[in-house]
């Protein structure tokens, strides 16, 4: 137990340092660690590995509805970055610039893609010809850049990886129709295989994607009552296709423009699980994508039989879910901690005691509810206990989001809670950007989204107090 | 059948033009498509299910030998990919360099990883410590660039994808050990997945990776008689280590350097297949990385049942294999020559005669040999047929080279075979270095390994008629 304490004690508590609480996490499960290009980070195995799972387990989705993965290059010319105006106007300022090649100078500078809008919009112009050649419903999984000046680990970092959607389409509807789609798969994905509770909405023209119509976006609350925005879909109009000349010919014989969307998601989902369920005791990782999703650990192993019995529980395992055994010289309390610190959703202990009865011990890492199984049942019970976990960090998550949800009615409630009271608050606002800008000045909070679900908290602005008919969440925001 | 002719037409005659024949059938086929960037290209749908089958194919092998994934940034400071003599000077010409970070140039020029020894050299100092610690085997998926001058579409591109793995071991043994597995995983995918044969071998000095103290190949032979490395794996011995100051505390309580390895495949193989199978009627894919491996094709599909029968003969393919069925209203002759130049290994044609005999016709992409196979029997009769197709394109491959391959003994049979018969040569070899430079001046060959299986064609040099006990494969090579 000494050496369980001494683990944990690695760990700031969240309490006290929440952004020390994080940084010691991410660190100490060995998930990241830093690179001597500021800002850049290697995702370890173990990191990799969730990673890995939540491509997989989305790249599924993407396919079911319809969506093909392609591969743009990572350079984009700076005259093709220029094409759309306001899209060159927010992101210029943060690109890395290639200017040389070997030893020459480049004719042209490049940037590093932090985004592909522009890409797909020239390989969009090479092939979108008739409506026959529509849609396109393509996907990419790679990294972008971003030269960002504060970084945090998964957070905000200069390189990250994401996936993008771009797709093209004939008509408005149907480009609208696959914006709202893909972010309600990003929805059902956090809610489902996250366990992550998110407000689904759309943002107000200032927090807009630079280019788009419409941005809309899935807000999830973390641990420290601060908003990260998991996931975005954006409805581009046919704002690009006219500005880099992309035209179809239609059934009745005419020449028209196509309607675009994009949508990502980022690594930013590992720090959002991190923050969403991790606790003093390190991470709490939702099984679905736990690269480990349950620890074999025998106790009193110099004992005749137990190793035997352990391998076979741990070799039955294996083939219903992903199962580890550590045999290792460490004692089961340092084995505790360590799994613990990483998440691992359940551990298995099994000794002597437990092999004469037939049965082992179980401990949820949510709940460290424990449970005591029969060695005969373990390939139904430990699916339902995943499944339990699941249930359990998602119904966690969500009251504590209810319990950090506020609601404000003028200036003064609005900024007791800003200050006090660390969560989303909901209020009514006008529809003017002056009231926005003033909430962010004078409150220090930003408008997260307009939600779907709207409510009618009072007919009037929280800040200028004119008629008001949109109730939107604000917050303070990673 | 005039439209098949048409379609073929498109494509120019691999006799007429081997480099006109690959850009055709690249171009045709949809496999990728060039961009404003010189150099870059966009893999397509087609191309990229292709690479994702290679990846998910490789990536379980790597897995089955103990592999895990990591990702490294893309920048490399100059600093860093400078510690490191002999790799600096052979990947600096060639690099592309990040100079500017938004508006503000960079204190340090940055390049984009050309390859990442440098990076997971830096990583491993961080976190190895002991000989618990060791062996450390990872790999990861990304792509890197490198400022080639002329470029061809997979064969040579400025930005490729690929997978590099970097592992390191506590004695020199196991990480030679590693270089050889390696080698011998490749060897396998290449034979057992793409159905190309490969000469393994390790190559001379003068060919060797940057940095390394050997690098191991294989080597495939391409329909015009160019080889093709396809896939290379270095032992480093301690030479990264002692340049990055990476050391170990062994068991002996020594401080210790440690060994590395490195090996890497890229998209060129899907060049490699495209130069292996293809004939004049497109690709011819092997089975199992084929985005599709039996497309199903309705006949006289206005008649009543046909287009009934073909979906439920499709729907219970696809629950064996990747099936595909085209409804469209193009003729059966557009479809045909569609599916062979997308190099589809098989076709399943079903019309009312067939249905009528509770049958269906099956064509052989590779061998266009035909089949008439019972409906009860397509189950057990498809996966046959696909693993036939499989074995007769590797023996289609495995007899060309055979057929390609000739033994030189002196430097005329060497030139007139180099100017008359394309293919691989197998010579003796002093082991000199000016023999390998005149070989390449006078001949226009260079080697290409020297084989793990040696023949003993004759005890003197094919260049200087010293005394040689090595013998070759030489060749010209893409």
């Amino acid at each position: 137990m000494a050496e369980q304490k001494k683990m944990v004690e690695e760990i700031t508590s969240m309490d006290v340092d929440f952004a020390k609480w994080y940084t010691d996490v991410v660190k100490k499960a060995e998930l990241c660690e830093y690179t001597s290009v500021k800002g850049c980070m290697v995702l370890r195995p173990y990191g990799y590995a969730i990673w890995e799972n939540i491509q997989r387990i989305m790249d599924g989705m993407f396919k079911e509805t319809g969506h093909e993965n392609v591969c743009m290059p990572m350079f984009i010319p700076e005259s093709l970055l220029q094409k759309e105006k306001d899209h060159v106007e927010g992101f210029a300022p943060e690109v890395a610039w290639v200017t040389h090649g070997g030893n020459e100078e480049l004719e042209e500078r490049l940037c590093v893609r932090p985004t592909s809008e522009t890409l797909f919009c020239e390989h969009y112009k090479s092939i979108v010809h008739s409506y026959r050649d529509l849609p396109k419903l393509y996907n990419q999984w790679v990294s972008v850049v971003r030269w960002e000046k504060t970084t945090r680990p998964f957070l905000r970092t200069r390189e990250f990886w994401w996936q993008e959607g771009h797709t093209i389409h004939a008509t408005a509807e149907e480009a609208q129709e696959e914006t709202i789609r893909m972010l309600n798969v990003y929805a059902d994905f956090c809610e489902n295989v996250l366990a992550i509770p998110v407000v689904k909405g759309v943002k107000t023209a200032k927090e807009r994607f630079a280019g788009a119509e419409d941005t809309y976006t899935i807000e999830a609350l973390m641990h420290d009552g601060k908003a990260l925005q998991s996931g975005t879909s954006h409805y581009f109009g046919d704002g690009f296709a006219k500005a880099f000349g992309i035209q179809f010919q239609d059934k009745d014989n005419q020449l028209k423009y196509p309607f675009q969307t994009s949508w990502g998601t980022t690594t930013r989902l590992i720090g959002a699980l991190i923050m969403t369920h991790g606790d003093n005791n390190g991470l709490v990782l939702p099984p679905k994508v736990a690269p480990v999703q349950i620890v074999v650990i025998p106790v009193a192993s110099h004992k005749a039989g137990v190793t035997e019995k352990a391998t076979e529980v741990y070799t039955r395992l294996n083939k219903i879910c992903r199962a580890k055994i550590d045999n290792s010289d460490n004692s089961p309390g340092w084995k505790y901690a360590e799994y613990e610190m990483k998440g691992v959703p359940l551990r298995l202990e099994i000794g002597p005691r437990d092999i004469e009865n037939n049965q082992c011990v179980i401990v949820r890492r949510d709940s460290r509810e424990k449970y005591f199984v029969s060695l005969d049942e373990l390939e139904t019970k430990i699916p339902e206990l995943l499944e339990a976990v699941h249930k359990g960090m998602y119904e966690k998550a969500l009251n504590r989001r209810t319990e950090m949800t506020y609601t404000a009615h003028n200036m003064d409630e609005m900024k007791d809670i800003a200050d006090n009271k660390p969560g989303f608050i909901k209020a009514m606002w006008c529809g003017e950007r002056a009231c926005e800008d003033k909430l962010k000045e004078d409150v220090g909070v930003t408008s997260r989204c307009i939600p779907f679900e709207q409510e009618s908290i009072s007919d009037v602005c929280v800040c200028c107090g004119k008629k008001a008919d949109k109730m939107l969440y604000w917050g303070k925001a990673y």
